[in-house]
């Protein structure tokens, strides 16, 4: 675990990043045109990119809890750059608790030693909620495992390194496997890029399997679907925590508007109803915040016991990562919402920032679960059983 | 006023014209380049155009309540469209209640017989809730006025056949008048066009007065300031009324989406959270339809009685037509939230249209006063003093 | 019909009486010893008991448009008071509709004369939201009908002149039928009054029948539970009204309050963040009246149409109702929540009305359907079908 | 500090005192007759009473992150309960941080030792949210203070063993003092008990001090208001924490109640907008125990230091506690919302716990600073100052 210097010194580092690259007129963030992959090259330059990898593996081994102030941070800065640079942590999460120690050495060390990125190919057409539905093949040829399928929603996946995908596989005693395969293994093709409403900084894609060959010993231990379970929480827990970044923004940047909009011979700032909303605004960052470190500890203590991978399959989702992901989605709205109407007229044009700010945040309710599922979830997972409940 | 059967008959060609001219994929709708104005002259063709003008000018004469109905159908199609084809009543009221004959025969019967548009320049950059900061000035020279001034926010100003300029004017013994300005009068000049976060198929400009001459007959009777918040009675209501039509497809959409989603064995559609979320959103739509239709009836009443001019100069801004604006804007943002966790992950991206129908909605809560403008007002004007009180 | 002087000076004497017998400090109107008949007495002397009942019947006639607003003045004296006086229309509907000449004059004349009450026996024990459980039976003996069962939530039934029952009927082709049965037949015994949560100036009744008898012809024609359906149509409208009264007495007691009590060197008045809530509750006032009203006129349609009986069995549930007595319970928890949170500490204790305004607001989404029965009515019977949307 | 082994037993004894003492039907903690003091004495026998105090003056020493769960077992069972129990700890507070020795050895070590209350005295009629308007006066003659005033809200007040009253002090630099008040001083009179909205297991009372003579020395030392500001930390985070266990007790009588309801042919437990509900009530259970928690580390890290006097006087108010307090009362208010419509009409009786635990669950909001005093002081003193901003 790294020292509270070496984290502050890291934090102190991405703010610095933020500054420089992502702060001011960016406009260049919110298209569907090129990835800003220079960005995300000057980002490795900082040498924090996948902070969260071991020290073993030539990582600086950052917690979960400390990765939540990362997030923030980026998030304030652009929250599709935060997306793209947390996202990694399911596909390298799941290598590191569940592959072998070459898959390790050979996918995840790279990673640490000079950026880059991994992807996990899990959502289809017909399995968005329902993994179970998952379409995509592998059958085992000789050493080999072939795949094949259409995987839906895969982001970074155009420029990752690896993937890790999740599919039907006989071999595996659960009927799913989840199986690392290298982004220029032949076969692997990029559909499209999605047309994302925000976090257009960061890209997601559909990707097609044909026939794309893998020695077996790419499949990751363990049954697929639960596999995967594991992997979102880390993610989860992260893509929270970039709500309390874009609400930090929409608090600084209604301040700073409302500190130079006159009114009744003063300014905004000085108008009761508009200090009562950043007033709530700042409860609601500050829930944010703490709900974000508290998963992330309860994953710590986890990933930093004994037997962090048998544990986490017999846990599986994570009761904290799921009402992480569901509150702060909720609590973030909410501060959007404020903020949608807190510019008057500008903040509904091109001048404002709002707009985007309300696009991104809508994302942490929508992907890897939305409410309709973790709600489902959390009852059946953890309200129902009595023994569950807090 | 027009007859059900007539009303009927106009409601059957508005159906007409949004299915063959907006339902469907119309990326041209969502973006911001040129105005889609030849979708605005097969309008025009449907007859319909300014439905509301009297039948003394060529007009239709259909009521607002009726046109409620209207709007909804317009903007079930597109809410841009409909803004673009609602917001002339602003400008065509103050001028028909406040306006010489003469400057009727001018300017509304063209309207009224082949079409066009009016817009309203009220807003300026300080000028936004505290209209009393308006610096446009109409001096008197002679038997003109000169204006000259900078105006933000005036929907429809570039392609619209009249203006009406809210301006400090001496002449006026309240200190400000509206004035009819040809659009075409030389020093009337487009600034640029507003980059709206939606109803990107209408078109609002900032636009610069400078040296403008009009004669003094232009300018309407009445305090200029009462005047426009007069002129804002219908428009608040019509825009509201595209809450209707925006939550109307939302739902239609889900149905649509719900219909054919595989979920546990049967489809989203028999799912229990689904036909919740649903059946209240229809509870919603029919309580914000039954309001916009009450606030018509309410301006109606006092539209179509023998002194409108001087009740309305009276009223100022109808308690009514505050209060539907208001809960349109928020039972509408509601409908729309649930509406952007309604499709999954496919709902974040380009090909469903419930990212535009969110941002579109948004709009309702922003034009012609934030809630926070008009909180205000509700408190001041009808809660406060206890004979305004139901 | 009423003419409108009628109906102001019905209007005006309901506001005579919640001035002289209900506002001020009356705390019997909060306690859940013996009903306070002598205040209902009193009512009757005004003329007005049930003043829905049609001419024919020497009644009054008021539409249920204009009832809307009288059970507005009640409310906002007190709302168990109103919902005393309202609840009879349930079982007087029903009967008006579908009972015989003869039960109408025995049973709804007296009570458009001379006052009293009705009460429907409609819920038990296993039938709440699920009519269809309804275990109480109407065997046929003769030309009698013989009740047993015991029903749950039965307003009014103490000191009703008159039970509607529904009951097992297997004389009737649906199975179940609607009876009329004098409250004092042999065998009709009051089990208990419940103790209420609010509303506490009615009476809620267990009520048991063990062997009443009832000539054969006191069943009402049609099929029994949608009977029961047509019967809920108008008593969900009007008790929804009672929102608005209980709303408007918040709003008011908040003003009075703001007025006293100083802030920064001025009074609660003055501060934006008061006149916001308040902008904001004198909206959902206003929506909330122009909505039951739209609801009544609705059903004043059918009802005062040629066929009313068998437009109203066609209809069943109407979609105006289920919207009114969703959006009031909501709405009008919203503001009582808001009001809960305007008189300090006060406000929790027993100095202050707002306590009793909560509880009693809370009844409006409680009794005759739940918000989750009526959303799911709501979407089957008027989302789902396209014809019937919209 | 406690080691988990000594904090498991105490939170098993208070498990076992609210299974023994609070469970089950007990209509006396919900009345306004007696206190029920011999229930408090029962807790006594436990050994927890008081359970925060030092070692040093014979306490169990557990932190204000502990008491979080010992105050949600105990809300499990009685909110009222609770508070009795956890208010003291403001007033002790204050004497630990600026009580002299000989303060803490005569008036604390008792309480740790045997058990007893405190209480504290700082609202008045016209000071509630601006404490600058303080009347009560102590005026010094010779070496002692003489009190003169009367206090409005001050729960334990009657049985305590002392009192912390705030009063204007000519003695202190800032104006106003807090001056421990031995219970059983001459002049100290009970003037009424409030008869409150909820939490009825509690006593809260007006106070009025006539000629109460104490040592100068009672005086605490530090700004008065200041001080008091200080005590509020604790009791607002304990306070908070009781929305825990009355949120927790909710879901667990909804699950109790759906598990018997049937409903189409199944039960309630089985509808899929229950376990919805249930699940979004889980989330916020959960984030609310994360969230007092980690203000319980925030305030301990400080009161663990080695100048938390002095520290706390320079914090004044807690960021963290605010949140809390704020956070807990609404999040605990949206799952009390939903309960109350959850188990039908017989949720709107006596026969169910839900009014009662409705009702309890209002006060977080209420007490020690509504929304509006909090959201103003979040913002002035957290969002507005840069420095002080996440």
């Amino acid at each position: 675990m790294t020292t509270a210097v070496e984290f502050a010194e890291a934090r102190e580092r991405v703010r610095e990043f933020v500054r420089d690259e992502l702060l001011g007129e960016r406009p260049e963030l919110d298209v569907l045109g090129d990835m800003p992959l220079p960005l995300y090259q000057g980002f490795a330059k900082t040498g924090l990119s996948n902070w969260w990898l071991s020290p073993e593996l030539g990582g600086l081994g950052l917690t979960l809890e400390q990765s939540v102030d990362l997030v923030s941070e980026l998030s304030y800065g652009d929250a599709g750059v935060a997306f793209t640079l947390l996202i990694s942590i399911m596909a390298t999460n799941m290598v590191w608790l569940y592959g072998s120690d070459e898959l390790k050495q050979r996918h995840l060390r790279p990673l640490a030693e000079s950026g880059g990125f991994a992807a996990t190919l899990g959502s289809e057409q017909a399995a968005g909620s329902e993994l179970g539905r998952t379409a995509t093949e592998a059958r085992r040829e000789g050493a080999e495992l072939v795949l094949d399928g259409e995987k839906w929603f895969a982001t970074n996946a155009d420029f990752a390194d690896f993937l890790v995908v999740v599919a039907k596989s006989p071999d595996n005693p659960s009927g799913h496997a989840a199986i690392v395969v290298p982004r220029d293994a032949p076969g692997v093709h990029v559909v499209k890029r999605w047309d994302m409403v925000g976090v257009r900084a960061s890209g997601t894609y559909q990707v097609s399997l044909r026939g794309v060959r893998v020695p077996a010993s790419n499949a990751l231990s363990g049954p697929g679907l639960r596999v995967l379970e594991v992997g979102l929480n880390a993610s989860r827990v992260l893509i929270a925590s970039t709500a309390i970044g874009v609400a930090r923004r929409i608090r600084d940047l209604s301040i700073e508007y409302a500190r130079q909009k006159p009114l009744r011979g003063s300014t905004l700032l000085s108008n009761a109803v508009f200090g009562a909303k950043i007033g709530q605004a700042e409860m609601g960052i500050g829930v944010m915040l703490n709900q974000c470190r508290a998963a992330g500890r309860d994953f710590d203590s986890i990933m930093l016991g004994g037997a962090a991978g048998a544990d986490f399959l017999r846990h599986g989702t994570l009761k904290s990562a799921l009402e992480t992901k569901m509150f702060t989605g909720q609590m973030g709205w909410s501060i959007a919402t404020t903020g949608s109407e807190m510019f008057g007229a500008l903040g509904y044009t091109g001048e404002s920032l709002i707009g985007k700010l309300v696009r991104d945040m809508r994302y942490i309710s929508i992907v890897e679960g939305g409410d309709d599922v973790l709600r489902d979830l959390m009852f059946n997972r953890y309200a129902l059983p009595e023994g569950k409940r807090y």
